[in-house]
């Protein structure tokens, strides 16, 4: 067991496996084989062929969308996707740029399409001692059920940007005021690119840091976390290495965090394979 | 003219015209085609082929780098490789494996063997503004003569570790005293792969952040800085994002900074790019 295999977990994508979803010109998601084949027959808005699959719907965002949510429905319907989630993200050519539709999130993982986050390392230290704030993940959550999780996380829903999403979720999840998530800082990027019992998740991670007051414990509001506790970084690290407790993203965001703060340095034997394993190139 | 530009520059490694070095089962260098030809005649310690090379030389890392000395004093002789710099670099299969055999620095081009470096991003702040010390390299540098670099950076010297490495550079380039270095911190590393005129570049640089007291003025001892000069990140960002001033691989250093500490954030249309593109895989 080593960090290597976290990092392998969640880059264990096989292009092999899946083919590319084109909008225009632009590569918007990955399609494993399998789901290529279930979109085959909706020839009005998607054209699937042996080695690549094209968005046809046209229109603005709005209409895009109202056609790709009629096959998505279809799709429920027969059971190759899960239950709606109610929650739409946008699907854009790169971050920050206008969406060609939005998508439920649950039917991400099917189209393969980049799905952006963000994940709060809320720590306190003392010297070069660290402790992180880790949530255990309530047992009726449909992923991960059960596993550690970082202080604050979620995915970025249409509309919203990146500090807007976490200063929500720190509310929601953590009850972290506004005044103090708006102390936190951005610190990077992480990226992985993992297939799963749905398709692919092919995902980005925007990492923020925020030192939290010795008074200060987070409570959960939103019935997804089913406790909290502070441990200490030396202990996470050993769990993340030698265990599957935290939930398979998370361990890529603490290694992240003990990287950037010199708790994991240059004399690790594993050390460049997780600095530079964190951040899958974004092709 | 943007940031993406700058990490372009140290990535214009184009592999249709480098063949891999071979020692045994580890890739251990990239031979541009034409150092490949140059080396060819040397059949006694490297067999060279259409599409890859190989070292043949045996025995421990004292005779195989007698061996491979040899062919670089003829090579330098014959005016593919610039003067020797007497400072030899490790080349190992792996970061933290024992070496193959020892190279002289002024080789390593040539080969497009690994290399690895410390940085050191020696700064001030109050609150989110942060100033960083730049020094300005001596115009007799043989690379990057007179450019903008970090307060302290060096090559790892065959022997030395990072932290042994910055401590050594620190004194010499910027007259940081031992207890002051000793509070850096190990911040995470770098890595691109880029041509020369002599070679391949093939570097990873371990990065270092010092927070220096406001009374603390670098002075180099060793000729390499030419003078230092305290600026504003954001200045430096301006100057990063639109000219070419910084030393090309320092450019990298402080937009990882920029990103750790939250000055250049999610919402930068740039932002993924820079996060991301600081890190090429190992392969």
């Amino acid at each position: 067991m080593s960090f290597a295999d976290r990092i392998r977990h969640c880059n264990n994508y096989d292009p092999a496996r899946a083919i590319p979803l084109w909008a225009g010109d632009h590569r918007i998601g990955w399609l494993r084989r399998d789901n290529a084949e279930a979109l085959g027959c909706h020839r009005e808005v998607f054209a699937v062929e042996r080695d690549e699959a094209r968005l046809l719907a046209t229109g603005d965002a709005d209409a895009v969308s109202r056609s790709v949510d009629e096959v998505v429905e279809t799709l429920v319907a027969e059971r190759h996707l899960p239950k709606w989630r109610n929650e739409t993200f946008d699907v854009a050519p790169r971050w920050g740029a206008p969406p060609i539709f939005r998508l439920d999130r649950g039917a991400v993982p099917f189209f393969g399409v980049r799905a952006y986050g963000v994940h709060l390392n809320g720590y306190r230290r003392d010297g070069d001692r660290y402790w992180l704030w880790i949530g255990k993940r309530a047992s009726n959550k449909q992923v991960a059920p059960g596993k550690l999780d970082n202080i604050v996380a979620g995915g970025i829903g249409n509309g919203y940007g990146a500090a807007a999403t976490l200063a929500k979720e720190a509310e929601e999840e953590a009850a972290i005021p506004a005044a103090m998530i708006a102390r936190a800082v951005s610190a990077g990027a992480l990226s992985y690119r993992m297939e799963t019992k749905l398709g692919i998740r092919d995902d980005v991670m925007f990492v923020y840091d925020l030192e939290v007051p010795d008074d200060f414990t987070p409570a959960n509001s939103d019935g997804e976390i089913a406790s909290f506790e502070l441990m200490p970084l030396t202990t996470i690290l050993d769990r993340i290495r030698t265990s599957t407790n935290f939930k398979f993203n998370v361990n890529l965001v603490i290694l992240d965090f003990a990287v950037r703060h010199g708790v994991l340095r240059p004399d690790d034997p594993e050390y460049l394979d997780v600095a530079n394993g964190l951040h899958r190139p974004l092709d």
